[in-house]
């Protein structure tokens, strides 16, 4: 979905780890980014690929208004680790006008401080990707998960329980029986989007199902039944 | 979608920042955790948390048979910044008999070795954050982005084009004119996920739909017009 | 004035060289006093001479709920180079229903944080320790000096300009001559608070007078001039 | 006040946190100031600022006579953690003749050694400002106070005590039944300087008054009486 | 032996003792040699006696390209004490094409992962020369040792036993009475290499024989007898 | 030649990992070793598998008598890096009465240090190892090599050059042609050790032979050449 | 002289190089020692040797008078590298009472402050020892050398100038030809120091003479010539 | 005595305190004086000095050829904090033909390597140093000592013993009643150095006398008396 945006203003604050990963994507999604960071070799380093990189001290009001960081759409503070500094430049980028400042958080407490001082968006992306990494574990037989609203989810999920093989979707009827629509179903790695009654599902087949939370945690259990 | 799984056991080496938000989703999941750090005090501030916390040097083979590593479903080598012994952990937990064992790199090289000693996953959790935090950032009006498959994509994503408004799904019939597939109509935060021909989209529903991914952008690009 | 005050609470976070001389001038007013500072050695130096001295972690919100510091009259937050902790200390104090919390800033930038967080008191007192200093080297023969409001100040000067020795201030009548009121005159160090139209002015006398602060410059202007 | 002095020459060593707000507050009094520092990069962040910004070491005579120091009318020595070269650079700013040497202290033994080589004013900043700080938190009602002799004070009182609400100075009558006179009212903020024997007394109006220690300390206690 | 062999092409990575002594001996046999150092002092050091002295980062695959490190005939990777490094290193020069790399371990786990990366050999110099110095002082009379295949050794040996006095080899027979072969005498330190049947033992001659393991040994023993 | 030697007693000062691979080597032969070092941590983890591990100061004398150094059989001094230490220790082994003193040598000064002040042997390990690795990847050719005294050597070599393949001994006749004797030949790995006149050279053979320097020098090039 | 002396009491703070040199030649003339230092472990090597052994902070007054250092006969204050300690520490002894106070400056400077707040010596051990080494080098033929006076030497002397050779004092006739006074020959390394009129002085003899010191400069260099 | 000894040429190694020290001493005695440092700072300090400063490793045996070490009349080795420079720069001076070389050694065991590496001279300025500093504490009434043999003191006492005084040096006859000479007699500050039978002893005078070491320690106990 690459060009679905148009151009927009990045100005990302450290080239941690984490600053130049979210650099990296948004000079791969062709955005115009301005990295800022205080030490000097780190910013050579990335002088080449982005729009503007600049040496300076993102806690000092006035070198934050000589690069109008007011004027970007969309301000990234990441030296997450740097409580004092991810405060200071959240609290003077708000002072000088930036609409959208995401920061990251350290911890709980230094969320509570930024979201004090008016950051728009508080990140702690350890802990994201922490709960995404062991979903996977968890459900090893669920291949996509998909919450549409807070009671409605979608999933993507192989069928393990034989005594839904080589049966048609008219015959199975999931919207009677488990309360739940069935969206697509892929065979051999291929998605049908427009799944007919007619349809049979083989084994080890993915479906795609949307339905209450509930639904389709009790449908999951059945066809992961290998009994 | 808690407990549509069952008690597997996990081991998470290295506490830091990663490891320690690993640890902790995998306890509000309910699972048996044993941590593994060589650092006393960090061990001791998590020990009354979970299953086993324990101070062990984890690039020493007989602390690794000790703990038994080879017999739990889930290993995860979390000490990036620690090249050398997250190589050397990897390595043994593999040559120990361990089913799966996910570390973390800290850049492409790391990456290269994990895979060349036998590491069943390879993660990079700031790189997977970047990508996931611009996205939204990069399409303000897609809600939700979902691959389904590799040319499928489902999106749920507000109407905000006024040709759209109070107008029924069998008028507009988004299959014939744009080749996807409405599956959902959130209106008020509500979804309605078995959207009927004579729905009505009212300003600012939001609408799930599935389709190719050209489909899915062009309609993406028309739903956004505002004039 | 010691004894006008009746005993209150007092919290100190830091023990460094100004919570130090806090706690100090706490105890010579005979107040109670806990301090808290992280470092046990030098916790361990001053637990004889206060209430309660605590090791603990002022960053930790279940150790500030254990020391109940929502219950003292007041907080003092003094580890000002700690801008970090100064900054989490300071919002768990007033999260945590602190009445009273007076923080240490280390900077104009600290200053404004602290206020966004709900600082009730922001001190930096480096700087006004150097302008009292400098004031006392600028004014010379200004004893004291004392703003009562904004436009009315109060000071006491001693008479240099010869025109006015051995004159009764009903001749000179300031009141009319100058639009200020004279309050005192101090002779060979001892203070007449009840000067009388009839006292003389000895050379080198000091007299306290009060009126605008235009007036209050000009008059000391011309007390100074030994022509 | 800010021109009732004259031009006088400053030198200030040591470009810490306390020197810098010398340095500072003498410059907003429009005074030459030379700045001298061990540092480069710290004087180089001054010298735009202030009259002569030097690279020397403070301990090191040549240097110091190259200064010309000893024809400076104030000198600041206010290194005061670098104990070894506090002594040492007062102790050559004596020998070389400045008339005026203030020396900030880190603790009493600098304090003996200072006075023994010659430091005209030891000064030890967090101390006095600590004293001031709890002053006003522990009279809260006192919104000034004033020594104006070893035995005289003023001081700006609220009045809570509802038995002196809406009564004239000549009722009251301070001098007679408190030994103070009352030098000023301080009616909605604003002060009437020369009060009148008809003059009234609002409730939480404020009175500024003089007298002994004794008799303002009583007459204080009274005013806070609110029943 | 030194002209042997033809030119050859050599790099070093690391100039660590141990790379600098291969450098070094490279020199002396006449080689080519390529030196690669991230440390610019160490490289300028032995810039002047080598092919080419390169002060590149080795774990960084552009550099190693640029440097064409596919196209040497033998690579030494040499800083043990970097795990990482060595590792990263070792598995880019593979994967670039390098025919013959020799990388030293740190220990045992080193090892078994630079095997595991492609590492063409692996040495512990450390514990290389540790056996060999023992071996002398162990079996001090055993002026060289040789083992011609798994089985089979030759040593050269001095003779202390009396008995073996002033005989002829051809009266001595040790090929029927110890199983091995005389293959010279060593007398006054010339080496006789085409010992005849009536060659004569002198007191502590060396003779230099070839054998089983085991009857090497016995007849060692035996010939060390004094008695 | 493992039991070669009798028991012998032996001393290793210090434990850094030269020494450890002596100690560890030492060991495997089944000898006594007193190991020494200074750091408790370190003796600690070999106490359990020497005769005595002490922790000592190498530099004091009065401990070194209490070790009675000067009874050991062999004396190794390892810490090269530590240059001043090794010194020391080498010249207090040799006061107190050490028969034979090993020490490692750090550099050239080093070594003519220790020379002065008794050292019995002085070693380079980097310098001997490196010499040894290089040989064979100068020699490809060459799978063993071994001075018998200084003009004398002893190669097994590989037979590349056809016009060998196919010959008997006595034809080839070495002796006459190239003045070298052959002591063995190997075929398909498998020495024998008292090659006759008949037996024939098949391509690929290994053949060991001995004879002056040059002589070996001459026929391995001969040998080598494969046209 | 060991035992000219009674028993005095000494107290030594700081045991660096200089400190422990101190003590231990004390403790050789039997004199009792109080040695005090900070560091624990430094205190406790010589404990068992000393009087008193302590540690201690000595610049904290209290400590200094809970070790009656008033009453000691002698104090040294050796650690002149801590300039600070040391001033504070010769401060607060001159306070308390001692009333010899000997302290070892680190340069000028600290000398200049020693001596303003009371220390009875100062002392800079290294200048005067580079003093007295070369003295012996620039005059190899003084063999020693002593002021009686400011302007009176004594010196031993060995005579180079044949001219001088077996003359007997009566003949050579210093007094009257050289103004010095003979107070001593060494011959053979014996001391004559009655020499007579009749005593003849050998070729290399060692003359003791007396004199002013211009006279004894002359004849020194007379006594050189050795032509 | 500055000039009674010619143009020697020096060189010190090391400008540490008493590199430094001595440097300055050899200048003051206007001797040509060659200083080598590794740090490039403090031998800047020193250029404009002395004849030479140079930058040098003084361990590398070609810097110190290039210097012309061996040329030196005398070499001083200073840095003895550094034992292993002290040591390998004293061999080397020697190695390469230094006829005088004088090292500083920083305790008993580097005095002993330097001794055995061929030092000339080993020198311990602390031990000197201490032993002279107690002396005059040990002594006061001895001005000064001298021992002009092994068995043959010289001193300067001043006279304590009533006894003694106001009688002539013919009534007292110190040879037959206490064999020693006396060979000079301070009077008020001025040394009579031709002392005659007539001359009489007054209350504090000095005198200085020759003789035996135990006729010298008698007198000077019997001078002490003051009863």
């Amino acid at each position: 979905m690459a060009n679905l945006h148009q151009q927009q203003s990045f100005a990302v604050f450290g080239l941690g780890k984490f600053g130049m990963a979210l650099t990296m994507a948004l000079l791969q999604a062709d955005q115009d980014v301005l990295v800022v960071d205080s030490n000097e070799e780190v910013v050579n380093d990335v002088a080449h690929l982005v729009t503007h990189a600049v040496i300076a001290d993102a806690t000092d009001e006035e070198e934050l208004r000589d690069l109008d960081i007011g004027s970007f759409d969309h301000v990234f503070v990441t030296m997450g680790e740097n409580v004092e500094g991810s405060i200071i430049t959240t609290m003077l980028a708000k002072k000088i006008g930036a609409p959208d400042v995401t920061t990251r958080a350290n911890n709980h407490n230094h969320r509570l401080v930024l979201e004090k001082i008016g950051a728009d968006h508080v990140i702690e992306p350890e802990q994201d990707m922490a709960r995404q990494l062991i979903f996977h574990q968890l459900h090893p037989n669920v291949v996509n998960y998909f919450n549409l609203s807070k009671n409605v989810s979608l999933v993507e999920v192989s069928v393990e329980n034989p005594s839904f093989f080589n049966k048609s979707l008219g015959d199975l009827d999931f919207r009677k029986n488990y309360d739940v629509n069935i969206i697509g179903i892929t065979h051999n790695g291929k998605l049908n989007q427009v799944p007919l009654a007619t349809d049979i599902i083989n084994p080890h087949d993915r479906i795609t199902l949307i339905g209450s939370n509930e639904a389709v945690q009790k449908i999951n259990e059945i066809l992961q039944e290998d009994k």
